[in-house]
């Protein structure tokens, strides 16, 4: 017995995202305090704040990555040469997210520092978008049995229009980093509730 | 043939579950010596101790956690969207104790850090008891023919009474630590031996 | 129902390589800027950049060695003590690639440090193509039924020409370190490209 | 379909261990240097030899660990509680062994720091030990129709000995810490050696 073919790129997937979710505390370093009172507490906190919520806010954000990465996957019936790469430079773009991410928490005010953070998330979105496209759209290696349009208005339905709004925030980075942290937020909330309609329908079905 | 949808659920969780109790040795950094004398073995070994006290209580928590993650899912017939991200909800908390444990193992006497502690193992113990309130109370993923009421007082005894002990260690932490640390060991070992009856059944079975 | 035997080396061949291709991101440190203007963010940006080359170099580099191996290990049939050791030492030579890329992205353009991240990729690129030779040339574990001649040919021009081509590319190093640094990028996309004629090919076929 | 119920021991485990043996590369930093000739270069990797050292024999011990394991979940039916925790054990004792190579690698000459690298690779060794006991003499969970007089016998052979080495070499080590360094290199090379007499025949027979 032979596992499926997509088996070793969901292993793999798994282990690189997994690895990058966890990660993300590294770049949040024990403080040195002195101090043993609430007020010395919340002085030696303060800073980690921003540190915090950048690496709660990462780790949904790849969280969704691979939530969505599990529910495309189980819909390919057989993996390619160029399916496997398509993913691989997903999990590039996902594997600078620890970066960023500590990047973004050190500076949270800082214009260029947000934008790139910004842009991260768009180019590892692109990239998604890109594999979803080759595989769903251009190849069906899903194999359904639904014409070239309704696959098409799928496809930009689920990853074109929420890549529009990621490059606005990159340029919204630049002008008021603030206003583009909040729209990645919402970006993300958006992601997250596009798929809970379904929310307890059995995955296998 | 495709696998079972919980699948990839476990595997990424036990991922970030093997990443997370690896992680933990990080926080013991390799100390700088002089004296080759046992005298200074022990000197420089002495103040690692709570590091490794603390690795070594976390990496078993966490390893209770990864078994009761075990027994829950080889229960779930089918996984659900709400499914995953109760799932990870709980991998997030568990991805903090790394950080939560270093900082106890830096400052083992600061109520605040020794509180902060047991509030993240709360949290998570909060985490996988509404996962399991979820999938094995709620919505039957597992498929089991045992009534409401009976599936409620399962749920009440697994982890209900754990998670109330958690908040009062907490609470015990903000007036005097060591009690506090006292207490999540003792907690631990409950559930430690709470399913050491079965222990040698075929977990299969 | 057991897994078939190869199961657990792709296991975890995929958790090693996961975590090397995941690990590389850490020797980029988040750099300290104090000057907020795009002036200043390029001041800061600029030496990241060899260590930014690097990281996407090296990350795909190792990606291409597990799209090998996972061609590799679809074929092979079942597995070997011997099999399993030629494994490790192809993982333990991939596993010293964070290392070899952090230094050649702190020290670009010395000879000695280009040279060593040359005889690193050589000697997994040895490793496996020992592996293959054991595996497919001289045991047959993927029961083939092409000659020895035959798997002898495909042994040659898949691994042993690029084998020769990396020792020259350590040899150029020592004199002139930006041509072996060129050497190795060509090398690599031969690599990528040579598999790339049956790119949709679904790979289970 | 259910998957067997050790599968999910093993992909732990094999996740534990593969970033075992990937984090031991971390304790090697990148070092600075400034005479950028061969002279200065070789001054710069001085230091770092008895660090490579201490990886690459921690990779192949850690290595030796993973094929045992391998092989002895390969007979094991079915998982129990028991098994369970005995398995975690191991992994605690093989979590440690990064920070124990790298303060080897700092001081390969201090007799307490060498006492405890051999303690600590005595420790796994029993913990892995009393896995064997428990799962193929006193329980066997493989369900094989050997004699437990056999099961025995098997037992004594392949872990005994070799512990009672391994506490010999912590022993040694307080006296004169390179005889116990040699001891644990050959330790290895016997366990390495053992398996080698059916390097060949398929690991499913």
């Amino acid at each position: 017995m032979k596992l499926p073919s997509t088996n070793r790129i969901e292993a793999f997937s798994d282990g690189v995202i997994a690895i990058i979710v966890t990660l993300l505390v590294l770049e949040i370093k024990i403080p040195e305090f002195e101090e043993h009172t609430f007020a010395g507490f919340l002085a030696v906190m303060a800073p980690l704040v921003p540190k915090l919520i950048g690496f709660a806010f990462s780790f949904f954000t790849v969280a969704i990555f691979w939530v969505n990465h599990h529910n495309f996957f189980h819909r390919i019936k057989h993996a390619t040469w160029r399916l496997l790469w398509h993913n691989n430079l997903l999990l590039f773009f996902l594997s600078v997210v620890p970066f960023t991410t500590g990047f973004v928490g050190d500076y949270p005010t800082d214009r260029f520092v947000v934008a790139m953070y910004a842009l991260n998330l768009f180019l590892a979105g692109v990239a998604f978008s890109m594999m979803w496209h080759y595989a769903l759209v251009r190849s069906n290696l899903a194999g359904e049995s639904t014409s070239l349009a309704e696959r098409k208005r799928e496809y930009m339905q689920t990853g074109v229009y929420g890549m529009v709004l990621y490059a606005v925030a990159v340029g919204v980075a630049l002008i008021y980093p603030p206003a583009a942290l909040i729209m990645l937020v919402l970006l993300q909330l958006v992601y997250f509730f596009m798929n809970s309609k379904t929310a307890d329908v059995p995955l296998e079905a």
